[in-house]
């Protein structure tokens, strides 16, 4: 029986157990017919058949944690250890299918104070211990694996009672959050005195604030709110070593190196991010939308590069591409979505809030350009019906999965010249890949964060699950790194390094830069202590 | 008899010798009359008495150097010595105006490529020579001090070689800027192919694109354009340990922290930054201007930051107090402005650039918020004539200084809520030290950064020399840094912190920061041969 916090997310599937979906016939019989595969062909462990690691844990390290943040606050149980495993990508979600002992960490903590993780950090470092930082356990990267390093055992320092809303100044329009709090539970303690932070994810509902600065989150609205380390004012991050507090209240300096952009990012390496000083806005006065549809990606993409490059100021600017369009025009058929594109084309939303004396000529000068580029107006439902459900989209996985397909998602970003030719080439080498595994694959992609000089590229794969599929999706996955690192991409626009991509890192920072990390690791963290095996490559 | 070129400026003043101006009948008499000093009270050497320091570079390091970039590039002599002694601080410029010998670097080097200055950091290395790497020389807080640190002599390297434009991509608009190239120059070679980077600090005629990254320079159009490093998309660096090039193509990355920042802002001591890539925009089609008037600071204030926070779009947003309004008036009648701003009150201008589609609307916006806050329109003419002159301010100095006025500015950055009081505390502080020495002093102050959470106060000074001026200022200036540092401001908004406010870093990083730095300096520059004495604290 514990006595800790249980994480509202299903441990082996995305979300809230209770709104799991289903797949339609349609999207059964697809699964069926194009890809070949069924539920038949999967092996899954019933949930109740799962078996755990035992902790790893003395009772020495009990006391010590206990010493640390209470013995109400440190859990072995079995319960608290499961939904804290790992984080939720495709790689997580298989393997907590399988049969045979899950790993998982060896304990939780739930430390309340900035001095009760100092005194956690001291303790994991006196017993050989490590640590993973845990929010909303949203990771799809390996971020949250719980991996020991030079440890003896590692434990799960969950930040949930990091969840106040400490100050808000309405003439700074500026907040600081806990960062334990959720992305839901930080905007309704804002919108209580009329703010917003305008910070939307698709993870946005389990995430946490800490988590989005940990790992450069960027969110749906970034094209009007910028990404969240753009947001960031200041940082409170508590190292082995001692406590920083980044960024004075003043909104820019030029004293020295940002500091704040070494723990933006880094993923609980550093440090433990507790609290983040974030800019807020008023709750919008109004809010616009209008679908669009395009005869191509390419005249959608000139049409979003244009827009950025202008600077019309919508809040959100995103275009699927012909497959995802073709896609996504089904599920909200099925949906009994009212609002239902044209067919064919590239479909893009857009989104303007603000105030109501400058939305409407942002809305406008916005329009003029994909007019100018071919784009036809859908009105405004079907980006209202966009906006209604756009935290649904990862529920589909998991009965995917079931089925036996292949489904995950990556993303890059690159230059606006190179958007396209990088779009091929991923395609292409993920319908290689599964080609050589005996599977077609679907490959959409969408657009979804512009800026002045280029755009990320989501994309989303469905193939069949051909034997080993965690070595098959490995496999893909790497070549697709090698694409990307080829072909002037970058490893991760957003989903962040992690266990997953850390041995493209180099790649993407050279060898001085991953000896600048090594470095500032070593200082902070000499013992090894934090999140072990994830961003930094090993010396 | 040197070869090599020259620096443009005065060595012992700000800019071009042939723009020097003389005092007004007027300043004259203020100098006489409020200040009670004059030219008699000032012992400045003549140039033609100038002593300097010999070279201590032997004949062995000489031809080391000469051996990484040719002897052709490598000079010792006094002419090429001088103009490199060091920035334009007013402690700078009194220096020079010392008698005794002078310091200087012990000599100068002129590379070429990459691979001549990584040449150059191995015989430093192997020699004990430390270098400070040169670009326009206008630095105001000692960053260009010959220092030696732990080595035996010091060298300026002299970046002028690279001054091409590499690349430009008008997809992308984006170029990359050789970072020995001035502002001007840059500009002309934008110009040419139609864009502009649109980087306008007091520095631009004489500053390099590499001391704008290297100092997180901030141009008086940030207000559309952004500071310098929020144009930067990728650098190269040349460290002792190797060259990094950071910013693949992806304008954005959640690949671990942001490495660039640590360049930006580093002032040279972790390494020699070579070319920048920046983002560009098109030449505006359109210019628009508009001064105002408010009735006092704080609705002028006011009106700034809703307009910032709105997001309603000027290029330029600056406002000046009653006192800076007042003596800048008694400017524009001098000078024969046709556009006299009406008097009292507090000055403002506004400028916008951009599409001819886009513009109008922005100013519209903007017109809105200033007069819904008391503001006054005074029409086009004194913005546009502000807009002219608007890199003539340093010359008045010289000759202020000649006769006995003490001159300098100071700059900070806090949040909106904090700006009047902090504006005051400065005020208070200046007065108060001045007082201390028997002298009056005027602070005038202008707001020309502006951000949503805060915003920039940039203060000019002027007092009465008391004894030795050095000493003088350092302490009005020390008094003032402890303000900034006890009453939320930062250290510098864009002045960075060279030698001169190295002392107050500590405050402003905290310790744990301090040792980051260091960790990062040991890493990159093991024998401590970059920028001995600027930006991080002594261990």
């Amino acid at each position: 029986m514990t006595t800790l916090p249980i994480p509202p997310m299903a441990w082996d599937a995305w979300g809230d157990p209770e709104r799991a979906v289903s797949l339609s016939e349609s999207q059964l019989a697809l699964v069926h017919d194009a890809l070949g595969v069924s539920a038949a062909d999967v092996d899954a462990v019933p949930r109740e058949e799962v078996e755990l690691r035992p902790s790893r844990l003395t009772e020495d390290d009990v006391a010590a944690l206990a010493g640390a943040v209470g013995a109400e606050w440190v859990s072995t149980a079995d319960a608290d250890r499961l939904p804290r495993a790992g984080g939720k990508s495709t790689l997580d979600l298989l393997r907590r299918k399988q049969r045979g002992a899950q790993d998982a960490p060896d304990g939780v903590v739930v430390p309340g104070t900035d001095e009760e993780i100092l005194a956690v950090l001291a303790a994991c470092e006196e017993s050989g211990l490590a640590v993973v930082p845990f929010g909303g356990g949203t990771s799809v990267v390996g971020g949250l694996d719980p991996e020991c390093g030079k440890a003896r055992a590692v434990i799960s320092l969950d930040l949930r009672r990091f969840d106040r809303l400490e100050s808000l100044d309405e003439t700074d329009q500026e907040a600081v959050l806990g960062a334990g709090l959720s992305g839901p539970a930080a905007e309704r303690l804002l919108a209580a005195r009329g703010y917003e932070l305008g910070h939307y994810p698709q993870s946005f509902l389990y995430a946490t604030i800490g988590g989005f600065a940990a790992t450069r989150s960027s969110g749906q609205d970034s094209a009007g709110y910028g990404r969240f380390d753009e947001m960031v004012r200041g940082l409170r991050v508590v190292t082995p070593v001692g406590v920083l507090e980044l960024g004075r209240p003043a909104p820019r300096t030029a004293a020295g190196p940002d500091l704040r952009q070494l723990f933006l990012g880094s993923e609980g390496v550093f440090g433990i991010i507790t609290s983040v000083r974030v800019r807020v806005h008023p709750l919008p006065e109004v809010r616009e939308y209008e679908a669009w549809s395009f005869p191509d990606f390419a005249s959608g993409v000139a049409a979003l590069c244009e827009v950025e490059q202008l600077g019309t100021g919508p809040t959100v600017l995103r275009l699927s591409d012909e497959t995802e369009t073709a896609l996504n025009l089904a599920t909200v058929d099925e949906a009994g979505g009212d609002a239902a594109p044209a067919p064919g084309g590239c479909f893009a939303v857009t989104a303007f809030e603000g105030p109501a004396a400058l939305v409407p000529g942002r809305h406008a000068a916005t329009a003029a350009v994909f007019a100018a580029h071919g784009g036809t107006s859908l009105g405004d439902a079907p980006a209202r019906h966009w906006a209604q459900r756009r935290f649904d989209g990862p529920y589909l996985r998991d009965p995917l999965l079931a089925e036996g397909a292949l489904v995950e998602t990556l993303e890059t970003a690159t230059s606006w010249s190179n958007l396209l030719a990088l779009k091929q080439a991923v395609t292409d080498v993920i319908q290689a890949k599964f080609g050589e595994y005996g599977s077609v694959s679907l490959v959409l992609c969408h657009v979804s964060h512009v800026y002045d000089t280029g755009a990320s590229l989501y994309f989303t794969v469905v193939g069949a699950q051909k034997g080993d599929p965690l070595a098959q999706w490995r496999d893909v996955k790497a070549a697709v790194n090698d694409v990307l690192m080829a072909q002037r991409g970058t490893i991760t626009h957003h989903h962040g390094v992690g266990a997953d991509h850390r041995d493209w890192l180099p790649q993407e920072v050279g060898p001085v830069g991953v000896r600048i990390l090594q470095a500032v690791k070593a200082t902070l963290d000499p013992a090894g202590v934090l999140n072990p095996g994830k961003l930094i490559p090993p010396a």
